[in-house]
């Protein structure tokens, strides 16, 4: 007897579900142990329906979710609706009906996760959401499964495949953030509101659950800073250039002696290092750990067949643990304490890029502030002296965060400085 | 009660299981539903054994493999010893012995392979080897869940870290092979006869298994043709520089109308390719899919901690299912009639370099050739001529196998010409 399914929402990556189960009925049918068969659809509404329909759509569409919910033959609901409200409700009423889950939903992983999770162990059913970090790239499985053996100590992702897209125009070519968001947005990259994907919050959901399968800690998506790519100008792009550096927006997370820590910020990163040529749309996680030492999974951040392919493949791994009778284990069963790590102990080098006037003992000012925070300079650089400001570039040795805030702060105080802009910087 | 480990051999890759267990000893419990506890170790004889025990390893050292094999309590045996024997003779003793196995050895699972995991499953035990392929990178395990859905077209791989890292001094640092081959040597990454590392054949290994979890299908190891990299010169390197790309050795397997196709050559990347930055003695497996698109797994290929991570990540999977009384599973669970390509449908292009006389008409002659097999120019580079000979270099557009050994075989006819080399150019 087939493993019947509950799709909830019939959109983009929806619709390539069944596209693979056409393609590869008889790889998935071995890997399941079984044959899927999607069983019910449930779409918005009657319009809906009638317009999948007519466009040819064989499939049971529903417009009400408990047609799913309360139909004991089926198994698996796989949730693809997006953003939090009703995808929550429906997955928590799946859950109590003692339903497996698959969701790509990001948002609501990584803001209501645990409270799902805890759910679904409570009711001995698997919840599984490859697809919600870095779409087509497995990286969650990965985690839990490749890397049991190993202790993760830094994890660096381009995880948005927009702001990624617009860096590279930005890096490769040389555009304006402005002329990179509008290209961005005329090819369907970029919401007409792109705040989510160019200031980082998409980036910093990604990190949320990343630092789950990780680390076995659950940050909150508000103790994750982030900072986005629209302060970045072609001035900073052509100094990383300049200086061997390659300007990406990456996600981190990782462990410090005091705890975790996670953020999103544009990063320079030396063009050696392979996270620097992962360009335009694809996304790339890369694992620092004690066992394997340096591993990368690069693909496709998003898109339909990717996707799908990740939510099948989850669909898939539940099948096979139906067909065994054996449901019990959590997607990631790593866990521990979460403990956030102190400031002092967050380390990086950074650049920082200073407008000063142009005259005589500008830099040895701006030495003798940063000397005072006790950060030393490994490079500096004056620029665009035009008789009235000059611009003067620093990329520091190793600083913290607290060092970083109090920096920040007297270049502030400063009345003749203008700070224009600080990140981070990746060493060799 | 532990889940007790019988390790075969106590090298390099063996001795960092029980680091790992160490440094990671709770999360490897959560993972594996248990505790896991290195019961026995199989080393060669008393002299061996004394030596490890003075050194202050604390372990049952044993010098019969029988005290391993008949002994109840161990539930899963680790074969980390190389080569086909004994290797062969006691993972199929502790097959047959009801034993779960684990084993790193690519020599013998590509030659043997399908003989013991018929034996495993005839057994109802598991037989996985993620360690065989690409050291530290996840790859089998990714191929066998995460693309379970997906239909693989073509990998490509960087499989051979020794050859890898020559190529790299050789394409970066403008090396001669015989320099890189000393330099590798020197380092301890090249055996001194270093035939299977830089002829490719270590590589075909690879391939033979990556065939079966990408394809489902198990290709012979005499079936994989092998061109190795000793025949590169600084004067191919360095047009292939002038043109764009990067040489590599790439395995390759893909699949054509007629059947799949595998075998590993010296390859012209182009710049862009992900694979083209992966230097030194990494390794990266690129996969072409039709659900993913593009993905790309990197890693380090060899070396004790990233072998043994993965070598502990199936001891730790097995662990698991042992747990939950549920072993039947092959790693592996894709097969089908293994069909080999036609020759005819195995296209690329290709790079020639001729050596010719210095005189009018070559090139003529030389377009005349490559006309009659139907094979049409996409770039023509004349090089050095210096009055008596002239060296000429051709990037093809598409043929095939059958034109290729054509085409090959006319110039080798033709008095005037020599032909220099011929590697495989990925296009764009």
């Amino acid at each position: 007897m087939s493993i019947r399914i509950g799709l909830l929402g019939f959109g983009t990556v929806a619709s390539g579900i069944p596209y693979l189960l056409r393609e590869n009925g008889s790889k998935i049918t071995d890997a399941a142990g079984n044959t899927l068969e999607i069983a019910k659809i449930l779409v918005k509404d009657n319009e809906e329906k009638n317009r999948l329909l007519a466009a040819g759509n064989d499939f049971n569409f529903v417009t009400n979710v408990d047609d799913i919910l309360s139909d004991d033959s089926i198994a698996i609901v796989v949730e693809l609706m997006g953003r939090i409200e009703p995808a929550k409700t429906f997955i928590t009423k799946a859950l109590e009906a003692g339903k497996n889950v698959v969701s790509a939903n990001k948002d609501l992983i990584a803001t209501h996760g645990a409270a799902l999770i805890a759910l679904a162990k409570e009711k001995e059913v698997a919840f599984y959401y490859e697809a919600a970090v870095a779409g087509g790239i497995p990286i969650l499985r990965t985690l839990a499964n490749s890397l049991a053996a190993d202790k993760v100590t830094r994890i660096l992702g381009v995880l948005n495949g927009t702001s990624n897209f617009m860096m590279t125009k930005m890096v490769d070519e040389g555009w304006t953030y402005e002329a990179a968001l509008a290209e961005a947005q005329a090819l369907g990259y970029a919401e007409s509101d792109p705040t989510n994907d160019v200031e980082g919050i998409d980036a910093a959901y990604k990190a949320v659950i990343l630092s789950q399968f990780g680390f076995g800690m659950t940050i909150d998506f508000d103790q994750v800073s982030h900072q986005g790519i629209s302060t970045i100008t072609q001035d900073d792009v052509a100094v990383a250039q300049q200086l061997g550096y390659v300007i990406k927006l990456l996600g981190s997370v990782e462990e410090t002696p005091s705890g975790i820590f996670a953020e999103v910020s544009p990063t320079f990163l030396p063009k050696s290092h392979p996270l620097a040529s992962v360009n335009d749309v694809m996304n790339a996680v890369f694992v620092e750990s004690i066992g394997i030492g340096e591993s990368m999974y690069y693909g496709p951040g998003a898109g339909q067949k990717p996707t799908a392919t990740s939510v099948a493949a989850d669909i898939i791994r539940i099948a096979r643990r139906i067909t065994e009778g054996n449901l019990g284990k959590s997607f990631n069963e790593f866990t521990r304490e979460t403990v956030i790590a102190n400031p002092n102990d967050v380390q990086s080098n950074y650049y920082f890029a200073v407008d000063t006037p142009d005259k005589k003992g500008q830099l040895l000012r701006l030495a003798e502030l940063f000397n005072a925070e006790d950060i030393s300079f490994e490079q500096v650089l004056q620029q665009k002296a035009n008789g009235e400001r000059a611009r003067v570039v620093i990329i520091t040795h190793s600083l913290n965060k607290t060092q970083l805030a109090n920096i920040k702060q007297k270049l502030q105080d400063e009345p003749e400085f203008e700070l224009l802009n600080t990140f981070k910087v990746l060493g060799e």
